[in-house]
This record gives C-alpha cells, sequence and structure tokens, in this order.
C-alpha cells in the first residue's frame, strides 16, 4: 500500500465546489471516479482545501492509497486522460503512508482576480469580478498590511463556518494594479470559510471610497462579520500556491 | 432612419461563430434577436468580420439601421441588459446612413495567444492555445516579417475560401513571449478564411524546429495551401482592434 499526492488544477465554474456531494458534480467526486476507474479499485481521495463553488485552482492537493503498481510519478499523466478537460493533475509523487494534507504545516497562497475597467469583455466573465468604477490601489494596499499576522479574523469569516477557532495566521497580502486588472494576493497558513473573499470585499469598499480608511481595522477588531465588506463572488477566486513546511519531497 | 455602429465584444465558444445560421447560436444571430427586443422591429445587422466559430472578439463592428428615438449613444447599455453575459455592446454611435463595414478602409488586429508550458491550467484552455515544448520566439518573430505587405496569400487561406483574390496587405506583425504565454499579434487591411490561424500553425511549426529557417518564405511563395503548416485552432484567436481610417467619428 502506498500513498499518493496529487497538484490538481481545476476550472471551478461548472463545478459545486471540492467536496463530494451525491447530486451535483464535485471536484473530489470527479478525482474519486477516475482513479477508482484508472486503477480497479474503489479510491476516496483525501483533499487539502475544500473549495467553494465556482473557485478555480492552479494546485489545490489530495492524496489516496492504493496498491496499484503503477509509478507515483505517472499517474497524473494516466489520470489526465480520463479526467475532464476543466481538471488537470498537475503532477503525482509517492509520500509517507502517515503524510495527510490537513494536518502538515502549510502556506496556501490564494489570488482575487478583479477586472477594473468600465466594461469587461465577456472573455473575462468566468475568471474576474468586474469593478467598474476605478480602485484606489494604494489605500487598498495599506488597508490590507493590517491583517497581516496572528489575529482573529472572526469578522472575516462567514457566518455559517464550523471552525473550532477564528483565530488565522495571514502571512502576506498584497495588491497590485497588473493593467486592466487588479490582483489581491493573499498567503496564509490557513484559512476560515470564505475568508479571502470577504477580505477582498472588504479591501473593494475600501478602494471605492465606499469605506473610510481604517475601515479594515475597525472590522478585525470588532469581531462581527457585520463589521466587514461583502463576500466578494467565487468566480474572482483562484487557489495559486500551496507549500508544505518541514516536508522535503 | 439612422445607422448605428456597435462595437461587439464575445466569447465565441459558445457560438458557431459570427454570421447567422438556422440551426446553431451565432453572435449575429444573437445581436439581431436582442436589438429586435429593443427596438420592436425587425432588425438584421450588418457585420464586419465573420470570425469562426470559437473565435474570440474584444471589439467586432456591426451597424443596423432604426427609425427608432433612442439615442444612439444609448443603445449599448440597453442592448446589454438583453443579451447573453458571453456578449457586450462596448459602445454604439451614430454614423452616416451608407457607412458600410465592410466597404471602408480599415486595419484589423487580431492576437494568437499560445501557452507554452509543459502543463497548462484549465482555466486557460477556453482561451489558448496548449504547446507544451518550448517555442524559438526569436526565429518565428524573423520568420513573420516576410509576411508583412502586399503579397498574393493563397498559401494562407482555406481551400474553401470563396475570396475572388488572395491579396491581402498584412501592415504588422509581432511575436513576443509574455510570461507563460507566446502571442502572435498581426494586423492588416483584410484577411482571408482561416488566414491568421494557418499564420499561427505555420510560425508554431518553426518555432518548434519541426520546419528550418525560410520555411514561411517558401510557403508564401509556393501560393499552395499544402506548403503551409496547420490550422491552428479557433479558441487561441481574438479579433482585438478595428481601425476604420478616413473616418472622423
Amino acid at each position: 500500500m502506498k500513498r499518493i499526492l496529487l497538484c490538481v488544477a481545476y476550472d471551478g465554474t461548472n463545478y459545486s465546489g471540492w467536496q463530494l456531494q451525491d447530486n451535483a458534480p464535485t471536484i473530489e467526486g470527479e478525482l474519486n471516479k477516475a482513479l477508482s476507474d484508472l486503477h480497479g479499485e474503489e479510491i476516496a481521495v483525501i483533499g487539502a482545501s475544500r473549495t467553494d463553488a465556482g473557485v478555480h485552482a492552479l494546485c489545490n492537493m489530495a492524496v489516496y492509497d492504493t496498491d496499484a503498481r503503477m509509478p507515483a510519478e505517472k499517474v497524473s499523466f494516466a489520470l489526465n486522460t480520463v479526467l475532464p478537460e476543466d481538471i488537470k493533475v498537475v503532477w503525482s509523487r509517492e509520500v509517507a503512508p502517515d503524510f495527510h494534507p490537513r494536518h502538515t504545516n502549510t502556506v496556501k497562497t490564494y489570488e482575487y482576480t478583479i477586472y477594473n475597467e468600465p466594461i469587461m469583455p465577456p472573455t473575462e466573465r468566468l475568471y474576474a469580478y468586474h469593478v467598474k468604477d476605478k480602485l484606489d490601489v494604494a489605500i487598498m494596499e495599506k488597508e490590507a498590511k493590517c491583517l497581516v499576522g496572528e489575529h482573529d479574523f472572526k469578522s472575516f469569516a462567514s457566518v455559517y463556518t464550523t471552525a473550532e477557532t477564528t483565530v488565522r495566521t495571514i502571512t502576506d497580502i498584497d495588491v497590485r494594479r497588473e493593467g486592466s486588472y487588479v490582483k489581491i494576493t493573499v498567503s496564509g497558513t490557513g484559512f476560515l470559510y470564505n475568508m479571502v473573499r470577504i477580505i477582498a470585499g472588504t479591501l473593494i469598499d475600501v478602494g471605492l471610497g465606499r469605506r473610510a480608511e481604517g475601515f479594515t481595522k475597525a472590522a478585525l477588531d470588532a469581531l462581527d462579520r457585520r463589521s466587514a465588506g461583502p463576500t466578494a463572488p467565487a468566480r474572482g477566486l483562484m487557489l495559486i500556491k500551496y507549500e508544505f513546511l518541514d516536508q522535503c519531497f
């Protein structure tokens, strides 16, 4: 029996998120189906991040166990011939049998993409949130910095969160303009349900002048979801990087 | 009666191209339907470029005539409330009653997008052609330059072309690497059926070393479709700019 780790990229547009559901297509469901087909045995992956419906990924992580003799490195190629075209396994490798992607120290990086022009071309609509009025990126960047560090992010979690604690650590936030886009990059050791989308919604409100400077810090201190900005749409969000700390593979 | 000019952006993924068809969704068909709804009269647009199935546009052009009293500049906003989300009218304005988008001197610019990494994220698949092996952009740029000017582009036209002459003028070609992408930008006063896609397919063949330096010029001189490279896939192609010459509006 060996444990195989997969780096999985996907277009979340046509899925009800990562997590397995009975009556809706999910990334986890498609992976289980493709792996079971491939290895000829019932396989259920353990995923690292349960991304929401419509959220994309360049690299989410999953492990599974198998007795199959196929070399771990070949699994990605074989899987890609079976998976739908909007899910792709970027690489696969063997890990220790007790390696668990959710019980391992990690830094995850999400990118939130805003298309910041009066008119958005339709070719952008699935991967960016359209904000017509010009965003003040300098003030967004300044506001964002107060979120870096270990804080209680209760104000930046969905009221439906089931987490035991709402304390999390953000290691870095960066807001920048790239041509017609404004991109918000957030790295942290863990995130609450909707956390990056609420951070994006809050920074956008300040960047549009709907909220005064200092709004983000005040929201953080209030420990109340109602004090932060709206949850920005899922389609602008992409999980772009996954780093396992203290692991050499 | 006034004539209104529309700049139309679209995601071509779910359409059988621009041109009206009886049993398939097309950009022209959707525009006619939305305009007829909006103005309460039967309207048929005259389009500028009949893009292929799967080809995208930031700005294709169309005109139509109407007696409606709505100011021409307001048409774009009103239309966007009726059109499907993958078609958007960027602007609308009144033009002279005899202005015809295909009988006016123009320079059109197309961009062909290649994703040039071993693995392509699924979020790129609708708007880029995946070339896994590293392209030699310097040699592609050099080969491309021999196409600039007025030439008989018979080798770079689909054998199904119905054009009276295959002489066309390319005003500029540019090939460049932008991060993970290689982009080919082609400007010209007119293009033959599949011309930009065959140019892209030919330059890719040379950039991969499948064809020797000089292949593009030899193909041009041969006046035979079989002497050029393959037709690159439609999804990588986008009509990005439309300039009407000798017009002040």
